[in-house]
C-alpha cells in the first residue's frame, strides 16, 4: 500500500502522530478507526516490534510501510522505529466518572504525563480548558505513552462550559494557598481535580468554586511540578483516602 | 569584567550551566562559590530580573555581562534571559537524613524533577548510582528549578558503595512487583527510597535488599513515569503515613 505524504506537526492540522512502536500499538488497540497509516524505520526489525505492527495493521486494513525519511523528518529523537498518523478526535466525557480538569496547561509533556497517571489510577476523563497546548501535540502523545488513546479527552472553551456540562462533580481546585491540606480530604465517589497553569496556577476565584486543596511543601521550593502535583492528588483521591 | 568564553554542554567538562534567571538566583544563593559567571540576554531587562542579578553578582564579585551569542548558542529554548556557568560538585550526603537513591536513571528531566520534589518534601539527600545521566546536565538543572543547588547530591559507582556508606537507612526499593502496597507502609524516621531506570526498573535482586514497595495502578498502563512514582513515594513517606 502506498503511504500518504506526512508533514511535521502543525497545530491547525486535523491530524497528528504518535512516535514509537509502543505508542503505535496503543493507537491500533484503542483507536484503530482513526489511524491513517503506520511508518516504520528500516531498522525497526532490530527492535523486534516491526512484524507485530505489520501484522496488526494488515488485519485492520491500515497502510503500513517503511519510510526512514518520514521518521527522520518528524521525530525529534533518533532511534524512533515507528510512527502512527491519526485523525485528532474529541470524546464525550462521562457524567458518572471522576474527572481531571486542566486549566490552561502550557507544557505538552506535563499533559501527557498526567493523562498516563490518571489512566493508571482509573480516572479516564480529562478535560482541558482553553487556552492550552494541543492535547494532540506529538510530545503530549508520547509523554502519555499512548494513554491518550485509551482516555477520554475533551477541550472546553472555558471552565464554566465544563461545569455546566458536569454540575454534579465535587470540585477540588489545587492551589498553593488552598485552605484544606490534601491529607485531610476524604474523597467522594465522583470528584473533579482542577489544576492550573504551570507558571501561574489557578486564578484566585477558583477557591470559591469548590474545596481548595493544598499540597504542603517546604519553602525550599516555589511549587511542585504540575504533573507531580496531579500525580499526588490522583494518588490520594483514588488510593490513599479510602 | 570580561566574560569567559562558553562552550555547549559536554558531559566530560568540569563545568555546566543553569538556564534562566530563577535558576541563576538559586545558584547565587546556595552555591555562590561555584558560580563562574553570569550571562544576560540584552532583552533581560524586559523580564525585570536583570538588575537584581547584576547587583547580586557584583556583591559576590562574580563576572556578569550581556552576551546574546552565548545564550543563543547554549539555550535550547528561546526567551532565555540568563545563564549561569558553574563548576560541578559532589556533596557528602547526610548520615542522619533520609535519602532518595536513583539507580541508573536515563532521563535528565526526571532526575531534575525528582530533586525538586524531594527538596519540597524535606528530603535533601539524593544519591545517583552509575551508569546514569549526568546530574549536572543543563536539562536536569533546569527541571530541578535550581533545587540541585540546595540539595546534596552524590554519584556512586554502584549500589553497594552507597549501602556501605549508609548501612543504617531502612531501604524501600520501588518495584512493579513489590510485595508491600505503598499505602500500608509506616515510614520510619530514616528511610531510603530506591528507584530504578525508566525503562527497566530495578533488577529483581533489589527485592531482597529491603522492603519492596509497589504503587498499585490499573493494567491500562505499563508503569508510572519515574518522577511521578518518586513523587508519590515521597509524598507518602513524608506527609501521609504519619
Amino acid at each position: 500500500m502506498e503511504l500518504p505524504h506526512m508533514k511535521p506537526y502543525q497545530r491547525e492540522d486535523a491530524c497528528s502522530y504518535a512516535l514509537g512502536p509502543f505508542v503505535s500499538f496503543e493507537f491500533l488497540t484503542h483507536r484503530p478507526e482513526l489511524v491513517k497509516a503506520i511508518y516504520l524505520h528500516s531498522k525497526a526489525e532490530e527492535s523486534g516490534c516491526a512484524l507485530d505492527l505489520i501484522k496488526r495493521a494488515a488485519q485492520l486494513g491500515i497502510p503500513c510501510g517503511v519510510s526512514d525519511r518520514t521518521i527522520a523528518k518528524l521525530s525529534p529523537k533518533e532511534n524512533c522505529w515507528a510512527l502512527t498518523s491519526y485523525v485528532k478526535w474529541q470524546d464525550d466525557l462521562s457524567k458518572d466518572a471522576s474527572h481531571v480538569v486542566l486549566v490552561s496547561p502550557s507544557d505538552s509533556g506535563n499533559v501527557g504525563t498526567i493523562l498516563r497517571t490518571a489512566l493508571g489510577f482509573g480516572v479516564r476523563d480529562v478535560a482541558v480548558i482553553s487556552p492550552a497546548v494541543d492535547i494532540h501535540h506529538p510530545k503530549t502523545v508520547r509523554a502519555s505513552m499512548g494513554a491518550i488513546s485509551a482516555a477520554r479527552t475533551r477541550v472546553f472553551a472555558c471552565y464554566d462550559d465544563w461545569r455546566e456540562a458536569f454540575p454534579n462533580h465535587e470540585v477540588y481546585p489545587f492551589m498553593l494557598t488552598g485552605s484544606t491540606a490534601l491529607q485531610s480530604v476524604s474523597a467522594p465517589k465522583q470528584f473533579a481535580l482542577i489544576f492550573g497553569n504551570e507558571a501561574s496556577g489557578l486564578p484566585d476565584e477558583f477557591a470559591a468554586l469548590g474545596t481548595p486543596v493544598r499540597i504542603d511543601h517546604s519553602r525550599d521550593i516555589d511549587s511542585l511540578n504540575l504533573s507531580v502535583a496531579a500525580a499526588i492528588g490522583l494518588w490520594h483521591f483514588t488510593k490513599a483516602s479510602s
